[in-house]
C-alpha cells in the first residue's frame, strides 16, 4: 500500500474557512498583539507568517515591543492589552530573555485573551477537560488527527517530547474521553532509555523533541502513522540551511502507513489555529458586551 | 529475594512529624473545613479518620453541611470560608450530588486554601511544575516513592487509571524533571486493549482504577515494584466486607520485588498529606499577615 502524506495544507485550509466564516457572520475586527520582550527574538520567520496570514484572513496583527524586562514594566505593558477591548488575543514571542520567567509572563495574560494557552488558569482548564485555548501546535496535531480521521481510541500512541507547549498538552489530550482521546499513551523524552523499545510499539508516533532525524526506520513499527512536530534547521550539502523533522522522513517513508511532511505538516497548521483562537476570543468578547 | 512490603505507616509517621514540627515552631492553630454538599456522602469513614487524625496532630477539623445545592447558595457558602482568616484549608467531600458540577465547586475554592488541588489554577500550577497543593492521594504515592527511595528516572512506569484526583496528577508528576520524575510513562485505562501487554513491561506499576484484584501475576514483570492506590470494598466469605486493592496482592506477592498493602498502603498516607497541606497553608497565611 502506498504511504499517505498527511499534508497540513488542507487542514489549515479548512480552519481558515471556519475562521473567515466566523469573522463574516459576526462582522468582527479581531486584533492579535504579538509581544516581543527585550531583545529581538530569533523567530522572525514565524512572526512574518502570522502577519501575512492575519492580513489574508482579516485579523489585524500588531507587533508590540517592550525594551524593558523589569517585572513591573512588563506587568503594566501586558495589563494595557488586557484592558484594551479592541485586543482579543495576546501572545508573547519565544524565546524570552533569560532574565524573564515565562510563567510570570503567562500569569499576566488574561485567560480570555490567552490564545496560546500559557496562563496557569488556561492550563488547568485544559488538564481538567474544560473549555480553553489549547497551545496552538498541540491543537494543530489534534486537527491533523481529526482531518485525516486517525482513530485514537484503544490505540497505542507514543509521544516523544514533554514540553509545556507541545508534548505535555498532546499526551494529556490523547488521554481525555473525547473523539481524539481514549488512547493508551506512552511518553518518552531525553531521559528515556532504549527509545526504540517504545517507538517500535507505536500505532501512532508523535514527535516534538527538536532533534533532527532522530527516528529511523528500525525504530518504528510497520504501518504506523507518524505525526512529526519537530522543525530542525540543518545545513544541507550546498551550504544552505534546510528544515527537517524529528523523524528521518526518507528513511521511514516506505515502512509507515502515513506521515506528515516537514515543512508542510504540523507547522503549516499552527498559524491558522492561532488566528482561529483570536477570532473565537473576539466573538466571545462581542457577545459579552 | 524476599518481597518488601511498602507499608504506608512509616511514611505517614514522617509526614506527621513534619506537620507537628511546623505547628509547634510557628505556634499555629490550623482549621480545615470539610464541606458536605446536599445529602450525606458515603464516605463517613474517611471523614472520621480526618477528624481523629486532626485532633491528634493539632488541626481543628470542622464539618460544614450545605443542604442547598443551588449555585448561588454554594458560592456564598464557600465564599464565607475563603474570607474567614481562621480557615486555612477547604475540601469538599465526594461524591457530590449529581446536580452539582465538581468543577463549579472547584473554581469557588480559593487556591490558597485549596488543599486537595481541585481549583483549575492549582491544577495549572501542578501541570506546569509550579508550587501548589497536589491532590492528596497523588502526593501520597509520591511520598511512598520518596520514602522507599524508588528510582524513577529512566524507569518504565505504567499508570493504570486517569482520574483527575489520582492517575492524571501522578502520570504528569512522574514526567516532570524532578527527583520523583523523569520516568518513561505509559498510561492505561478502561479503553486500553490488552492491558497486560503494558503492565508486563512496568518496572514500577501504579494502579488507581477502582477494580478489585484486576492485576494478576501473569500481568506483571518479575521483580517489579507495585504501588496500589485502589481501595475496593468486596464481600468476603464470612459475609463481612473487606477492602482490597486493584492488584491481587496474594497472587502477585512472590513475583514482585515490593508492593504496597491494601489497606495500610497509599490510603494510610493520604490523610497525613491532607493535614500537612492545611498546616502549610496556615503557615503561609500567617507570614502574609
Amino acid at each position: 500500500m502506498e504511504t499517505k502524506i498527511l499534508s497540513g495544507k488542507p487542514v489549515a485550509k479548512r480552519i481558515k474557512a471556519l475562521t473567515k466564516e466566523m469573522i463574516n457572520q459576526n462582522d468582527l475586527k479581531p486584533v492579535l498583539v504579538v509581544m516581543i520582550v527585550g531583545h529581538d527574538s530569533a523567530s522572525e520567520y514565524y512572526i512574518d507568517s502570522i502577519i501575512k496570514q492575519g492580513a489574508k484572513q482579516g485579523v489585524d496583527v500588531q507587533i508590540r515591543k517592550s525594551d524593558s524586562v523589569s517585572s513591573d514594566d512588563l506587568a503594566e505593558f501586558i495589563h494595557n492589552f488586557n484592558s484594551d477591548s479592541n485586543v482579543s488575543g495576546i501572545i508573547v514571542q519565544k524565546p524570552l530573555p533569560k532574565s524573564v520567567d515565562e510563567h510570570f509572563i503567562g500569569k499576566l495574560i488574561s485567560p480570555e485573551k490567552d490564545v496560546d494557552g500559557v496562563n496557569p488558569i488556561t492550563v488547568g482548564h485544559l488538564y481538567l477537560g474544560l473549555d480553553c485555548f489549547i497551545p496552538c501546535t498541540a491543537e494543530a496535531i489534534l486537527e491533523i488527527i481529526k482531518f485525516y480521521d486517525i482513530k485514537t481510541e484503544g490505540k497505542h500512541i507514543v509521544v516523544v517530547g514533554r514540553s509545556n507547549v507541545i508534548g505535555k498538552p498532546v499526551y494529556n489530550l490523547l488521554l481525555h474521553k473525547t473523539s481524539t482521546g481514549n488512547a493508551t499513551v506512552t511518553v518518552c523524552h531525553s531521559k528515556t532509555k532504549e527509545l526504540e523499545k517504545y517507538t517500535k510499539q507505536a500505532d501512532v508516533l508523535i514527535t516534538a523533541v527538536g532533534s533532527a532525524k532522530l527516528i529511523k526506520k528500525e525504530m518504528i513499527k510497520e504501518n504506523c502513522i507518524i505525526i512529526d512536530a519537530g522543525i530542525n534547521k540543518i545545513g544541507d550539502i550546498d551550504g544552505k540551511s534546510v528544515f527537517v523533522g524529528d523523524v528521518d522522513y526518507d528513511d521511514c517513508f516506505e515502512k509507515c502507513q502515513a506521515i506528515t511532511p516537514v515543512p508542510g505538516g504540523v507547522g503549516s497548521v499552527t498559524t491558522s489555529v492561532l488566528l482561529n483562537h483570536v477570532v473565537r476570543s473576539k466573538k466571545k468578547m462581542q457577545k459579552i458586551k
